[in-house]
């Protein structure tokens, strides 16, 4: 009866879609997931344009909507962000080992672009300690900050201006899928290492030293603390320690009293004022505490002429470029979403790259190096209240005020403090639960979490990464490589078939043997799958020894979405190689690919349309039938075979 | 009814498997798919010991069952295969620019080692075209084979060597997975490309060209003819047309009549014979046809004191070893396995590769260079009837013979002949048919296909061969990247839910959808997956605006074999979105590996037990009720959901 049921319907063997249908799907599929033409339909000449225009700079979309009432709730978001900016822009340049007002410059320009061109409400725009770092150690291997600063900075505004460049052609291309492939358990390894790292560089200012490595590894850095002992400042510890303990209490009570994350929010701003005073009053710089120096008054100058393509270093920069690139845009995009998530919105990476790309270009040209949306200047806009990405326009006129005004104030202020405040940043990076739950659940996420940390702590930043992204390839590899297949078992009381390991009451037929195949057949697995399937039958053979064996092997190939040509010539083979031991091959429910492919290379001429079933029902079902009129046939039982085991 | 078929069954919650299982298990399918250790359960001590030996020495299981009636079909076979391997042999040890000698040596040692530990039963061993020419181009970027040919021929031999170890290292590792990637289109295109530019080279002999480039692309090639164009002979030109008519003729008649396959095997030795008689009586050296020349006797000489480690040659050593290697791991492999299949055998790749690693580390002390199971001298020596490894010893008895007492008299063979031999064996190669075949049935396969042959014929070998394979890994990951997900309806008259564009006539139930997705969910296509599943919402809403709006969507999971914690989160993130909108998430037949994540990760506790289905027809019916249940709570026709549309 049930048997009766399913096959009223036959496996459809439609005419091969034609090459241009499926390439144009697959296109769309690779490229265009979002479908952002959607919105062009329907729409007259003007009104497309219209709508382009508001789907390529989405502040045609919200300005027209904006009103006082949201723009109260951005002022103060703006404002408290610019009270953050402005340490992290000092220290984050310190780190990068370019002068401290770049840092302040590039909280200027690119967030005014941003507010015209970004796409997502919470994201804050400004530079992150990571690249920073990595900026500042790759172009310090081919030209010394110390030794030649002017060099080196313009090499940081060109490495800047490449990776606006790859950011756009990765957006305008939609290559958002390279993204992708930086994992979430890699990022948090690497953060994590990175902030590290970060935290040892900062024993540099903490302890008042003035020679130090330029290595970022654990190693080298302690064994360089340790080799200038004489060089520490007793005085400096101190302030630091203390700046340190003060800014760690303010993200307790923000921790506990979410409402009061102000507190946390502008407390670097009180620490850099605290110092910058004591700094001034106390002449620090005479006891032992160094202080940053030199901040010169006015808006960011141009810096289009530095932009320097000398090929004895472009490939480092290339290279520097392609790295923080990457990062800066997976973090940027990563929680772009995350808190567009957070309140059910949805933000397009796609466009994000083309407003980081177009803002990374123009801040190369203004004297700012790589900006991106940082986790920590983007959690206080969200928390104070930002509504869109008028916040960040905000920021630029507060920090374009402070420069014109007060950036002399700032001179004043002391390492020590910026080194506080980093180590106050980072230690929230590093996110023990986050790899602790990552091993709970998926020890092989976990492998590629450590690794990514362990690389950059012990070896360096890029080596780092690559490994770690290296090994999640590797993965998603060998999932391509080895695709699970399974002994399909029918359920007591039911028509379905399922796993018979995690179903283990299902019951066979004796001499069917159903497996299901879940993964694309490949030139890379269909070694393995026609191994594989040999193997099952193997087993099989061996385990029910007394009661027959194997006489039809079904496929059930619904999670076989795709296959390729060495996939087919592979099903030929084993259709083959079964064949020659007396053992008939079924497939189960082809999906319309690989449908079309075995029309199309004519295997299924070769195995027969009879041999294709639409249901694992169908085909036990006529399988049974065969197997019943074959012993009958030969004179034995005719209720043997219909038993089941 | 039919859902109270199906309903019997409950899901499966089972306790999630230890570590160690998974682990156990996943490691087996990596690196053991075919189970080597089954045949050593339920044996003891002495016959575990005796089992292994015949594992891992093949030939301690074939030759006890070994009789003489075996012997004469191997005979026959060997002596085939010895009249082709003498003029190859020479031939392809001057593509590799080393002295002819080598070729015959490498004919001596490694068929013998094949013999022994060699698990196909038709390969017969020998140097392969495009593997010496890779050798020689790649040693010749840094040595002059014509300035220091002694150096040069170490280098060869150290090559050979570290190719010896490194495929005895991934025979012992169980890497065979590397060779898998590895496409049969990647092979076709690169073999073919391979045969051109040797084709192109062979100009150099057949023209009776003293001066010619070192590189191998097209276009430096046929510069390099027109530019030398004095030095033509049309002596050499006219012998090398006759030669090459004739063989030719032999492969026809062969093609026609299959039985006389032995007219086209001994036809190069008759070619290399008659050159050698029309040199000797016509001193074809002074009329323009260059001869081979010094061939000693003996048998070969021991070459290990020559293995040369210098660290200035050893990365073009590494990297011509990697590369060779694995090409000729690819064509042995692929070759034994091929032929095998036609017999209904099976070949082992993890112990070939052993084989072949000790026969090259052999080989390397013997003054043989690389060698591996090409196809012409296999598909002689199969044609030829041989039933066992032993016509590889056979072999290497005729060859040792041959270098005792002939060798001398082959060193009056006209290059021309030579190259004639060559031009003969790549024409089969350029297989116009198969690209044929691939561009009907994949175009992508086709793409892959014609990048390693362009990349071969215009650039060089190793830079053809590495853009085919980053195309077909590309591919590879792109489908890890997009899964393919599809909407499901139920067939007329049964309970199958199928891809609605496959079976178009299937039905939806207004307000629940059902989606499909066939690959694990990873990091790399999670927020694929997420836009894809919204779009799929919207697309649904816009087009049944009049209906209603969807209230369910189901993801029947079943093609999901597994999950990494990124996929974890998405689906929580999707469930949370889902939720904000009004619309409820339930799961279809989450796999085992899946079902056990979500457990771990309490995912399972956030979206409920009972949102978890074990076939789409339980879920829709459940909807289906709870859709009615709210319809006839808010007092609206009970009747309408019930509708399909």
């Amino acid at each position: 009866m049930s048997e009766g049921r399913s096959s009223h319907h036959k496996v459809s063997f439609a005419t091969p879609r034609g090459f241009g249908t499926t390439f144009k799907s697959d296109l769309k599929e690779t490229f265009f997931p979002d479908d952002p033409f959607k919105r062009f339909q329907n729409e007259k000449a003007l009104g497309k344009v219209k709508k382009a225009l508001e789907y390529f700079v989405p502040i045609f979309e919200w300005l027209p909507k904006y009103n006082f009432r949201t723009l109260r709730y951005d002022l103060l978001a703006g404002l408290t962000v610019t009270s953050l900016a402005i340490p992290q822009g000092i220290s984050y340049a310190k780190l990068a080992q370019i002068p401290p007002i770049i840092g302040l410059y590039s909280s200027f320009v690119p967030p005014l672009i941003y507010a015209v061109l970004g796409d997502s409400k919470y994201i804050a725009v400004g530079n992150v300690a990571a690249c920073s770092l990595l900026i500042g150690q790759q172009i310090g291997e081919v030209v010394s900050p110390t030794n030649d600063p002017t060099l080196f900075l313009h090499l940081v505004f060109t490495a800047t201006f490449v990776t606006g460049i790859m950011q756009l052609l990765m957006g305008v291309l939609r290559l958002g899928i390279l993204v992708d492939f930086l994992s979430h358990s890699t990022i948090t390894g690497f953060m994590g290492g990175t902030a590290v790292i970060i935290c040892l560089q900062q024993l540099k200012g903490i302890l008042g030293m003035t020679s130090f490595t330029n290595k970022t590894d654990v190693v080298a850095v302690l064994t360089s603390v340790f080799e200038h002992k004489k060089e520490w400042q007793w005085q400096s510890a101190v302030a630091g320690i203390v700046f340190l303990i003060f800014l760690q209490t303010t993200k307790f009570i923000k921790d506990k009293k979410p409402k009061l994350f102000w507190v946390s929010a502008i407390s670097p701003l009180v620490v850099v004022v605290v110092g910058c005073v004591y700094a001034y009053f106390g002449h620090a710089d005479k006891h032992g505490i160094p202080i940053v120096g030199d901040l010169k008054k006015g808006i960011n100058p141009s810096s289009i002429r530095y932009l320097n393509f000398d090929k004895r270093y472009f490939p480092a920069i290339l290279k520097t470029a392609c790295i923080t690139g990457l990062i800066a845009l997976a973090e940027g995009i990563a929680i772009g979403r995350s808190f567009a998530i957070t309140m059910n919105e949805q933000v397009d990476g796609n466009k994000e790259m083309i407003a980081y790309g177009i803002m990374n270009i123009i801040g190369s040209f203004t004297s700012c190096y790589l900006t991106t949306g940082p986790f920590s200047k983007t959690a206080v806009n969200y928390n104070a209240g930002a509504k869109t990405a008028m916040s960040n326009a905000v920021m630029s006129l507060f920090m374009m005020l402070v420069l014109l005004l007060l950036a002399p104030l700032f001179s004043y202020t002391p390492l020590v403090a910026l080194s506080a405040i980093i180590v106050s940043a980072m230690l929230g990076l590093i996110k023990y639960e986050e790899a602790f739950e990552l091993f709970k659940v998926d020890k092989y996420d976990f492998c590629v979490c450590v690794t990514a940390f362990i690389g950059v702590v012990f070896i360096d930043m890029d080596t780092g990464l690559g490994l770690s992204v290296g090994l999640s390839l590797v993965r998603a590899l060998l999932y391509v490589a080895r695709p699970g297949t399974c002994k399909l078992g029918k359920l007591p009381d039911s028509v379905l078939y399922r796993d018979l390991e995690q179903y283990p009451d299902g019951k066979k037929h004796s001499g069917i043997l159903v497996l299901q195949i879940g993964s694309p057949i490949y030139y890379a697995n269909c070694n393995y799958v026609r191994e594989r399937i040999l193997r099952w039958i193997r087993d099989e053979q061996s385990n029910i020894d007394s009661i027959g064996h194997v006489e039809h092997v079904l496929l059930e190939l619904s999670g076989v979405i795709t296959i390729d040509m060495t996939g087919i010539e592979t099903l030929s083979e084993i259709n083959k190689t079964l064949g020659g031991k007396g053992i008939k091959l079924g497939l189960i429910n082809p999906r319309i690919k690989v449908m079309e492919k075995m029309m199309a290379s004519h295997f299924l001429d070769k195995i027969g349309k009879k041999n294709v079933f639409l249901s694992v029902e169908d085909a036990v079902e006529t399988c049974r039938f065969s197997l019943q009129l074959s012993t009958e046939n030969s004179d034995s039982s005719a209720q043997h075979s219909d038993d089941t085991i």
